[in-house]
């Protein structure tokens, strides 16, 4: 026999029992704290249009989508576009994957696998506008995929958890979302995380009082974006390569960094409507803020750019200091579902990692005791011939909303013991050879073994064994 | 603005609240299900490499795969490849999508859609034998995606929800996995289920009796399959279209039909030893079937084929009555893990069809009363001065475990009200103007407005009317 290779395709991962119980148990409290914020769950599908997501996530991203193969004769068809295409010497390397030649439909691929939660989430208001309430409030947990190099805590298929508002204005959606991306983290047991808060028109008033010209403005942006992890000279030479000039760099960086206070800013950009519109709106988010769980974490930070485009408002990064990354953000994003839709919607949301989440409750030992013993007993016939007698006591069990695990096969009550004690699990039950209905017990809180138990105490004794639990 | 496409992609869905709610019921009571039982969950990546399913599920199978386009330089050398290959007529034609040229590798694609639950199952407990038990016992709640032509109830994406046992040749694990399915089924309310059980060794034995060549027996076992839905005229041009002789033929649709018991087929194969020892496996299922919730749905029946060809055993399928297909099916597969492990290993397990099931009981009207009513309370100040206030209030309601939802606009006492109703939810609070601590509360079970409440006395009032729900 020829072996197939066995792992996961680079950069995904099998997920095996206690991952799962894990992730399970940090979806359902995410859960339970978007819908107690009356967040209505929503789902949509692995992969999209390609046209749907093209051209949503900049450049970058549009070469980090995993692209589906056109199939049957549309591949054909697409092959023979290809074969033309081909001709152009460095076309497609530089296209890199299943792009069009210029002017021509997409060639190799029609679909391609959702990039993030939230391009999905404008298509579907804008699809199913007549059923969904004007505020449309949902909240999403599922994966997504990107092409990108795999790394420590970067994989090519992970988890968002998305909560957004569609079709309100008022700044108290960035205080609901911000709050409750908060409480997920409390309720998990963090308490030191970061919540920093900034305004894309604050970001773009500074880069304009800085004399920089409006077409490098997002240049400036993504430049400013690396603050954090190359420092003011890293910025200052990126900013060089982007075209701007060393005073401009120079004034733009001395604002930001002079821009501790809100006060301090305001006086620095009296002359700019759009700086003090949006100082405006932040004071607004941080005072409805400061009744919610977000209050203790939450600062302005002038120096937050955020990537992605889409961006027009407010804008939220949640961040732990002993991991590198953020474990999550957000804002506001007026201009997307219109691209959908038609028409300007505004919209605000914000999105947990679930990947980063758990790598630091992993590492800081956060998840409750308990978590991986669901089992409330193992059962076994000590003979072979009494498996009928046992797989019936299961079912007896089981009916008393009990978990038993019936092994297939017969064992010896010393190595059923071991198998439990090294599972981690509490009780084992054996079916004595002869098959009676009575049975014997051992739980492993006392080490005792009761023997010659009927069906109901047997259930009794495991029930309360469970509630004994920590 | 130009307007882009809003529906899902051919053949996927958008889930909104409303089916989440739904789906999330019926998986959560199938997991209860499977984890009462001993299984464990387990997840594995949406994609995997190509070659993981390549030839797992027959040629039609192969030519339903989703796969991947590839992705930079390797999908230029992959375009060369093609380029060279389009030469040959119609060689990509008849290979359909990404297929290889004879003799070389994929050129386009290299990663392919889960197709199902089984074969990543099996790769996982090849790739992780060292971490997990040796008799393994996994339950798979996921989607997958075949490129089918979507109809009625079958789409391109949809969940299925396995259990399988892995390593253990005992036929109690039939029993178990049969067990587990039906006790889902009636968990959920079905009561009019056919729980049908077959043996593949039989099915063997009946094609040799009826003296159809060892070469075309897979052939012949794939025409029996679709005696339900072509009857046996059909069947009986189907097995002549497959090169099997009238005569054979009519003996094998005899035997078929004939074979209502095991003990008129005992006597009809008694020259055949794989006939017989396959009757001894059904009757050890049956057997222990008995005292499991499988028992009185469970049939056997000589007509039962299966399609998929790596069934080595017994053979189930579930189905009602009002459904054309089943809503689920499993058997016994022992060589499928060896094509990743090297070694043979015995497995059994049953998958149960999400969407199918979810039509019958949208159908049906199966959904407990309250499903989706989640929300306690829809909370609003009656003007927008007061929503720091209407924040706050919702903020500390929230914190008493309740779910409550707060408009992101001000609203009239009875807009609100109105919408409350509509949204067939339960109670209105809003903060009257001025902003005080007090508020007031409209609950739709007696369509009473108290006015001037604290925060503790609406908390109560809205506790009292979740716990009277239906």
């Amino acid at each position: 026999m020829t072996k197939l290779v066995t792992t996961p395709a680079k950069g995904s991962r099998d997920f095996l029992p206690r991952d799962v119980r894990q992730r399970m148990y940090v979806t359902g409290v995410i859960r339970e704290v978007f819908e107690s914020h009356g967040f209505a769950p929503l789902e949509t599908p692995a992969f999209e249009r390609l046209e749907t997501l093209l051209g949503k996530y900049g450049e970058e991203g549009d070469q980090l989508l995993f692209k589906i193969l056109l199939r049957g004769e549309p591949l054909v068809k697409g092959l023979r576009q290809a074969n033309a295409y081909l001709a152009e010497p460095n076309a497609i390397v530089h296209g890199r994957s299943g792009e069009t030649a210029p002017g021509a439909e997409p060639m190799l691929a029609d679909l391609g696998l959702r990039y993030d939660l939230t391009v999905p989430l404008a298509r579907v208001y804008a699809a199913h506008q007549g059923k969904l309430p004007a505020v449309f409030k949902r909240f999403q947990i599922q994966p997504v995929w990107r092409a990108d190099t795999p790394g420590k805590g970067r994989f090519r298929e992970f988890y968002q958890c998305d909560v957004d508002v569609v079709g309100a204005p008022s700044n108290v959606v960035e205080a609901e979302v911000a709050g409750a991306a908060a409480e997920c983290l409390v309720r998990l047991g963090f308490k030191d995380f970061k919540l920093r808060l900034n305004h894309r028109g604050l970001l773009r008033a500074i880069v304009e009082h800085a004399g920089i010209p409006t077409a490098l403005e997002g240049e400036a942006i993504v430049a400013v974006d690396k603050l954090d992890k190359i420092g003011a000279e890293g910025v200052e030479r990126e900013l060089a390569g982007r075209g701007i000039t060393e005073s401009s760099a120079k004034k733009l960086l001395a604002i930001i960094s002079e821009a501790k206070t809100l006060t301090g800013l305001r006086s620095v950009l009296t002359g700019s409507e759009r700086g003090q519109r949006a100082m405006d709106e932040i004071e607004r988010v941080l005072d409805f803020a400061s009744v919610t769980a977000a209050h203790p974490y939450l600062t302005f930070d002038a120096t937050l750019a955020r990537g992605l485009g889409y961006y027009t408002g407010c804008i939220f990064e949640i961040a732990v200091a002993d991991l590198a990354g953020s474990l999550g953000g957000g804002g506001r994003y007026d201009g997307l579902i219109g691209m959908f839709l038609g028409k300007d919607v505004p919209a605000c949301g914000f999105s947990l990692g679930l990947e980063r989440i758990l790598v630091v409750m992993e590492e800081r030992g956060m998840y409750p005791e308990g978590l991986q013993q669901q089992l409330d007993a193992v059962l076994a016939p000590v003979e072979e011939r009494d498996m009928k007698a046992a797989l019936a006591l299961c079912e007896q069990l089981r009916s008393h909303d009990l978990r038993v695990d019936l092994m297939p096969k017969a064992m010896q009550p010393g190595k059923l013991r071991k198998h439990v004690d090294d599972q981690g699990l509490g009780a084992a039950v054996w079916v004595e050879p002869g098959g009676s209905e009575r049975a014997s017990v051992w739980t492993k809180a006392d080490g005792q073994t009761r023997k010659d138990q009927l069906p109901a105490a047997i259930a009794a004794l495991l029930a309360g064994q469970r509630s004994a639990k920590p």
